[in-house]
């Protein structure tokens, strides 16, 4: 038994796959982005765009967001101490709970520390309340979703990915009298398709089962309050379970859930996964609060975001490279190899000060590499322009076919 | 098949034990803890003095942590905007994974977002990448390793708490030939005692285990630069993981490991509850930093924590209560009954503005419930005859025996 020889061989496997990662360091400039300061392999920082962050709305550098977290940080200080039955419940948490169960149209809402946990958490404390309990998967549901699936010990049925034929079949093979869950996602983050969330609701009606919908990649984003795909396809109240994240289009960092007062009773009280954790730091809560509060109003940030999207596709797409079929914010290019992905990201790093993340195996299926661009209101078309012009050049240089 | 029903019927378990909770709603007063103010069931908020918090120092309020909040606020905004790997790096992750790799005297450190996520992930990924590993676990550990252990689908053996002898009996059992991995923690924070870390390191090395110990209630607090108990005992080297927490003697939120590079290396390739995370705020980074660095130079606030509890037991011992045997900073007064436990944790908020939370099953076994403070360093002497005076009062009330 050689312990270091077993570490060392699982590092290598991911060597000789092309897909071992070094985290890329840098700091963000806070008033300016998406302009950042990359430490990697310079003398002193040197000044990047970045492309990737999922901070979609640039709402981590809002004004209101970031004098409400320094109110709070005044007033109540870093941490909340202690787990929310433990010392660590605030008036904040209590706040930012009612403010999202009314982004849904919910009766509750239910923090978490991450997306993460509050899909791990929900989804294997649910599974396992309802005795007998089959989950009916999409194919390309998130990691997190997987690992609460797995973890509650229950049958799970995939369904090929957005295929609603497919998941019915599943649907009526099954025992009527069992409890069935059905879990998806809005938009799928890698590819920036949409879910048919009423179809599906459909299908929940017609076989009695239960809904738990991912919005993480669309809270913020999309619906005439920033209350996701359910809220544009005015489908919230149809399905059971709303799981959003406070990392990405809000801007700061957190989970949650919301669906029915009984259901939060039940997740609170039985999920290992939110009750041995010290809670949500009240500063973060502070944050997320204005965040949600204001793109409950405002608009403008949803707009531009469009508008950026459509461009960089058109602009991607005029230029002949391989920009993948998405009909969200999101803009993914296929390159179909690890070794390729990862040489493109680090020229465009090093030559042109583009930072984009090449997105590999385990995130995406291997052949399906990719990177995977998320213009927000603030990249001009100027930045646009350059980084066209910039994947065009290292295309040719490493002589990659142009779709075109 | 009614949902509803089953829900309700989960719920109406909890009522029936006697152990359903209900969050109560503070918020802390910067600079003043452990004064906070109650908003629960009052008219406007109530001053209470805060006897439950895990921010066992009060670094939460250190102003060096919160104008190094308030700088990284100010310098890049409220959140990371993506996962490690992908835009959610930044220049202070990598410098407080250095500062913890050197607080233990390790070569690397991981960050998690919180310490629940380092067990489970670090444990359910270790496991199961070392073939046919079995699994040592104390019977007292936290849900959170219990977690990581369960999702990693090993075999695991329980050994009786703190029992060495019992351990080796296992150990001893098991095949040769087989990876064995023995998890444990330093201070079990629901009772106060302490592993014997060298006796349970020479069967490791016996046996041939690698050894993960939790130290998340004894970082920052013990050990001449906070480095937990196995810096005060000398036995870090010893250790193969240390696991720590952000959210307790450090004031913040998150959690991380501390380990060889190779450990690292594989950890944060293959754990998708560290992979699929948007990563920690920056804000909250800075202010940890902060909190190890001045922690690892000033033993002022430890001394002050370890006067405090020993006065508190003092008091408590001589005023007859059931103060349970803690050799650490807890002070548990053990009630055996959870709705006794509530009752008089609702008399203290109620009547003496002192908040305390009971602590029932699944935190601590049934029939084991208890009442657990943390006195710190800025627990006066008044406060604690103030409590103790009323903690007597509540048992002559409830005709609770006392043990002197």
């Amino acid at each position: 038994m050689n312990y270091d020889q077993i570490f060392d061989q699982a590092i290598e496997r991911l060597h000789s796959e092309g897909r071992y990662r070094v985290f890329i360091d840098i700091l963000r400039n806070k008033g300016a982005f998406p302009n950042a300061r990359c430490f990697a392999g310079h003398n002193g920082p040197k000044p990047i765009t970045v492309w990737c962050s999922n901070d979609y709305l640039a709402m981590g550098q809002h004004p209101k967001v970031v004098s409400a977290m320094e109110e709070a940080l005044h007033d109540v200080g870093a941490g909340s101490g202690g787990t929310r039955n433990i010392g660590g419940n605030t008036h904040y948490h209590i706040e930012l709970e009612r403010e999202l169960a009314d982004l849904h149209g919910k009766e509750g809402a239910l923090l978490f520390t991450s997306g993460y946990v509050s899909n791990d958490a929900t989804l294997s404390t649910l599974a396992k309340l309802l005795p007998g309990c089959v989950v009916f998967s999409d194919a390309l549901n998130h990691a997190s979703m997987i690992a609460g699936i797995r973890n509650s010990g229950c049958e799970k049925k995939v369904w090929r990915h957005n295929d609603v034929e497919h998941l019915e079949e599943l649907l009526a093979a099954a025992d009527p009298n069992v409890p069935k869950l059905i879990a998806f996602e809005s938009v799928y983050s890698m590819d920036g398709d949409v879910a048919p969330i009423h179809a599906i609701c459909d299908l929940a009606d017609k076989y009695n089962a239960i809904t738990y919908l991912d919005e993480v990649h669309a809270v913020g984003m999309y619906g005439k309050r920033g209350g996701g795909i359910s809220e544009r396809d005015e489908a919230a109240h149809r399905v059971t379970i709303i799981e959003g994240t406070l990392g990405k289009a809000f801007g700061v960092m957190g989970g949650y859930i919301a669906t029915d007062t009984r259901i939060i009773d039940c997740i609170r009280s039985y999920a290992p996964g939110f009750i041995f954790t010290t809670s949500l730091s009240p500063v973060l809560v502070a944050g997320v609060l204005a965040s949600v509060r204001h793109l409950k109003s405002s608009s403008e940030e949803r707009e531009g975001q469009q508008r950026s999207a459509a461009q960089l596709k058109s602009m991607f797409r005029d230029a002949g490279l391989p920009v993948m079929d998405s009909v969200t914010h999101i803009v993914p290019l296929m390159v179909g190899d690890p070794v390729k992905a990862k040489k493109i990201s680090d020229i465009l790093l090093a030559e042109y000060g583009a930072y984009v993340q090449p997105i590999n195996f385990p995130t995406v299926p291997r052949g399906t590499e990719r990177l995977r661009f998320t213009p927000g209101p603030a990249h001009t078309e100027e930045m646009m322009r350059d980084l066209t012009e910039a994947l065009v050049e290292i295309w040719d240089r490493l002589e990659m076919r142009i779709a075109a």
